[in-house]
Order: C-alpha cells, then structure tokens, then sequence
C-alpha cells in the first residue's frame, strides 16, 4: 500500500489532530467546471460514467483546478439500478428518467442482484485508473445511493420534490417495499466492497431523500439497511453516512460504525455535534446557495464554519451538491478559505 | 359577535383543556375531493379564486364531506404577489408561473404595496359569503404565505426544488432582497388584518419554504419578516405559524407571540415540545403520504401521534398539505379517528 502525499482526510476520518480541516466539494467533478461542460457536450451522460478515461479525467479535472483534500470518482448513484435490471435514462431537462418504474411485488421479483464484476466492473476499472492518474497526492472516495433513496428513483420514475408515489409504494405495499429495499442493499455492499478492493480510501453513502420520512419510517425504510452497509464495510473502509434532511436521525447514525456523518446546512453545528455526542467526525455543512454570495463573504463565513464545528473531527464541505451556476473562482474561494484556516 | 357551535379550535389556540383534540387538514379543501375536481374542470385556478361563490362552496365541501373542526378559506398564497403587481398564472402539469420573475433592484422598486380592497377585495367578499354559509358551525382561518416563501415563488418564477435562484438573489444582492421582503411584509399585514375584520377567526401563516435556509439566514431572510406579522396580528387574531423544515426555529418561535405552530412529520412529537418548551400549541404533523396507509394502520398511527403530542394544547392536522392521489375514505378516516380519540 502506497503512501499519501496529503493525508489529511484520512487523518480527519481517524480523528487524528489536523493543523487544518480537510476540504472537498459534493459534486465537485461537475457542471460548475468549464472543461466538464465541454465534455458534457461531446460524450452523453452514461458514456461519462463507462468509460474509464473519462471518468478519469472528470474525477482528476478539480483536485488540479480547485485543490481539494480528496477526490470523489465520478459516476452516478444510479448506476446500481441499472445494473440491477432496471433500466435508467438520462434525459435533458428532466434528469433522471426510469422509464418502467417498479411498482409492484412482480416489478420487485424481476430485480436482479447482479454480479458487480460484470455489470459494474467499468467502475473498479475507472477506480484503478484514477488512482494511477491521482499518483497517491490525495486519497480518493468511492460512493453509493443509500437503498431507500435508490427505491425513491425506482418507484418514482424520475426525480420529486416529495417522492409520493415512492412513500406511497412503501406505505400500502410494505412487504414489497423491504424486498426491493434488500435486494439494493445486497448489491449495494458487493458493490462498495469491489470499489474498496479496486481501491478507493473511503466509501460514502447518500441517503438524498432520507429527509423525506419521518424519524419512525426512516428507521424502517432508510436507515436499517444503510446500518447493514456500515456493517458489512466498516473494517474494510472508513463509511461516511450523508444523509440530507436528517438531523433527526444522528443520535442514532453517530453509535453505528460510521467514520464520519455527513451534515446539511440546516443542522448548526453546534446541534450536529449536540446530536452525535462530539466524538464522531463530522462533514459539512455550507449552504451550495451561499458560494453564490462575494468571495469576503464566503472567506468570513468559511471562518465561521470551521470556529463553530471546530478544525478536529471535521471535513468541510458543502451541505449539498456544488450548483451548477456557482463561478469557478467562488469555489475555489471556499477551498482556500478551509485551507488558510488558522 | 356569534358564538360558535363547534369551537374546540379555538379552546385548543388558547390552551384550554379540552376532551380530544380538534382536527383538520391543510389543503382540505383539495384535489382529493371528486366535487371539487368537477368544479376544476369548469373554472380555471384565479376563477375559482376570484368568485366568492366558489370559494364559498369549496371552502365548505370538506366541512360537509370530511367533518374537520375548522373550515379555511379556499385560496392561495399567490394571490398576494399578483396583487402586487406581478404577474402570476397556474400553468397545468407545472404549477405557479411567473413570467416576469423579480430579478433585480429595478424590478424590486416596480411591485407596489396595494390597496387590499381593492385588490383583494374578492377575498374579502369570499370571507363574508363562506361566513354566512359555515352557519357558526365551525371557525374560519385565513391565511397567507410569509414573505421569504412569497419571494421565492417571485424570484424563482415557478415551484423549485431547492429556489436556488430565490436564494442565490438574496445571497448576491441583499439589499434588493430586503427591500422585496418588507414590501410583502407590508401588503401581508393589511391583508390578514382586512381579513380578521371581514370574519376569520384565525389566520395562518405558511413558510413553505423556510427550511431551504440555513438557521442564520432563516433569521436574517424570513423570521424577522414574520415576526413582524406576528407583532402587527397577535392582538386582533389567533396567529399560527407553520414553517415546513423550520425545526430550527422552533424555540425562537415559541417565544414570537404566535398563538400556536405548525410542525411536520420529520420533527417528532417529542422534539418539537422539547424545542418549544411544552406550553405553546402545537399543530401537525401526520405524513401526507401515510394517509395511503390502509385505514386500520391510518387509525393506530392516529393514536400514537395524539398520545405523543398530548390531547391539550394540540391542533391534529397533517404535517403538509394533503396528496391529490388520497382516496376520500381514508382523509375520512384520518379526521374520525382524531374524533373517537379516548
């Protein structure tokens, strides 16, 4: 195993002592970047995410052009209901477009666990490659959906401000609803587990739409499978948990084996470390929005940030996806502002 | 004055003892009720705004079909920004559409403050005929959205996921942003106390979109606007404020002088009495989407949220409008298991 050039991350991750916060952005291989958006013209989404070399290159493009303290392999959460059988479009205007959503105990029986090599090994290729281009300067982080927000898009058919048909489905067809819920996770940690072995540093999770249950149905529908994730990962690779919208859960997140919880700008960080019992790792939390607001603003806020949530036990980042209109120099700002803490 | 034959609402507003619960939903007056999709077929969204008898018979509808404790006046929140003088139109399949969305500190300075008479006088006359049409059987509640979530809609130009547009607006350019605000704050007054004047028993305020802001900026963009609504309100009327993902600003709520508060189904029972010190009346917070649930599971989920809130000094709603897609049977359900609660 080769050493890191910059470790700071994985430190964090331990909860080592940093003489700064690590740094990186949700989405920071993304639409913001003017070379993205050339590539986005040339190759369709999917293209991106299959091959290797692109996904490369996408991944590499912000750790030289903004300077993070980690990269995230460019690819998409929903690459795993599609190895799974069910097919997924991305359509211009509408994002993610499913066109057979499953909605039915049979639609739910037709649901492959597909073998990762097979389905997914572009993923561990572009994984072994982006490693080899990163040349060890920073470690790099794997991800997956969490099974319930992989269920939102499945059942739903498409992105949702509210995922009603997807609530729905689990709330009059329960049953259905844990067998599909199972059938992702199973994947989902054969899927994480080759992403380790092809080596990523760290995997996180992203439970998107966790924030639309209710602290009682996200025990049920969301959190008791990603529970099974951390289980079957955490000796393997610090697990990073982000779910968004739910504070409500991070007593609970913070006693599961994960390295590190993942924060949205509407928890302070003074209830998220109330929450988590001070101990864990914390990421977050910097409203995407506010990167919209002149560089002194955000270098003060970033301050701000960092003084509340204190530089140990803490990765900054975003509370959210970087946004596609924020100016290349805000979120470079944002970067070094972490990065001139003192 | 008359006095009411049903007025265990207001009892619950003040915090009196009372044998159940009262109850009603937000939307009640909605697209789950088959009569009122007949008289959408008929007349457009403004129409039915627009014409008092309409407003009437569909205010009433629920009154007659579903039983709840308290009628409120069919309207919408856009009925504001329109008044103003920005153009706003329901488009089908996307909702509100705003044309000319409020982008800078020019078009700032053309929405005007109007005369609610006569801009909204038709509210007004919806306000007496619903009046005399309810027969005192239960209260009427008016209501109208709060500022930050009227200026999203009229920034943004139509429904959003996240209003990254209405934030970004504000986050660039405060001062227009501010200036936009109290412009709404100041039309909002006079339009809720016009309100309580021509009969509403209780008006509601709704910060759909409040929990799209960080705590600090909830404080900055939309609290201290409904504060001032509160202050200008609390002595001729009941105030019930209703901030959707607002839990981090339950306790300063609690303190505002609202006479009761909205919660929704991610904030716990539990939590939203431990964040607004027990003594304040609370208002929710059933999942919309559980009502798919079948009815025995609606029942016992009743149950448990009224024995978690307490009978007193609770208000049984849902904790968001109710879904199109709700059979009838069970919002009926929903409403008589709040009333045979023992």
């Amino acid at each position: 195993m080769s050493m890191l050039k910059n470790d700071l991350f994985l430190k964090a991750l331990r909860g080592e002592t940093v003489e700064r916060p690590p740094v990186w952005m949700m989405r920071q291989a993304g639409r913001y970047l003017p070379d993205f958006m050339k590539l986005k013209e040339k190759y369709d989404f999917f293209t991106r995410c299959r091959t290797p070399e692109l996904a490369t290159e996408i991944t590499v493009m912000p750790i030289d052009q903004i300077g993070p303290d980690a990269a995230i392999l460019f690819s998409d959460i929903l690459v795993i209901p599609q190895a799974m059988g069910i097919e997924v479009e991305m359509k211009n205007g509408v994002g993610p477009w499913l066109p057979n959503p499953v909605r039915s105990i049979e639609a739910v029986g037709q649901v492959t666990v597909p073998d990762i090599d097979e389905s997914l090994g572009y993923v561990l290729d572009a994984i072994k490659m982006t490693k080899q281009a990163l040349n060890d300067e920073v470690p790099l982080i794997g991800f997956a959906g969490s099974p319930w927000t992989i269920l939102c898009y499945a059942v739903e058919g498409q992105g949702s401000k509210s995922f009603d048909k997807a609530k729905g489905f689990c709330f009059s067809e329960p049953q259905a609803a844990h067998q599909l819920l199972q059938k992702i996770t199973d994947t989902t940690i054969a899927y994480l587990k080759a992403k380790v072995k092809a080596g990523v540093n760290a995997v996180q999770i992203f439970d998107s739409w966790g924030g639309m249950l209710s602290p009682v149905d996200y025990q049920e529908f969301s959190w008791k499978y990603i529970q099974q994730i951390i289980d079957a990962l955490k000796d393997l690779s610090p697990v990073i948990v982000f779910g968004k919208g739910c504070w409500f859960a991070l007593q609970e997140m913070s006693q599961s084996g994960a390295a590190a919880l993942g924060v949205d700008w509407t928890c302070s960080a003074r209830n998220a470390r109330y929450l988590t019992g001070g101990n864990i790792p914390l990421q977050g939390n910097f409203d995407p929005s506010r990167l919209l607001s002149p560089i002194p603003e955000i270098q003060k806020q970033v301050k701000i940030m960092i003084d509340s949530f204190g530089k140990d036990r803490y990765i900054a980042n975003l509370g959210h996806g970087i946004l596609p209109n924020i100016p290349v120099d805000h979120a470079k700002a944002f970067v070094e502002a972490v990065k001139n803490y003192h």
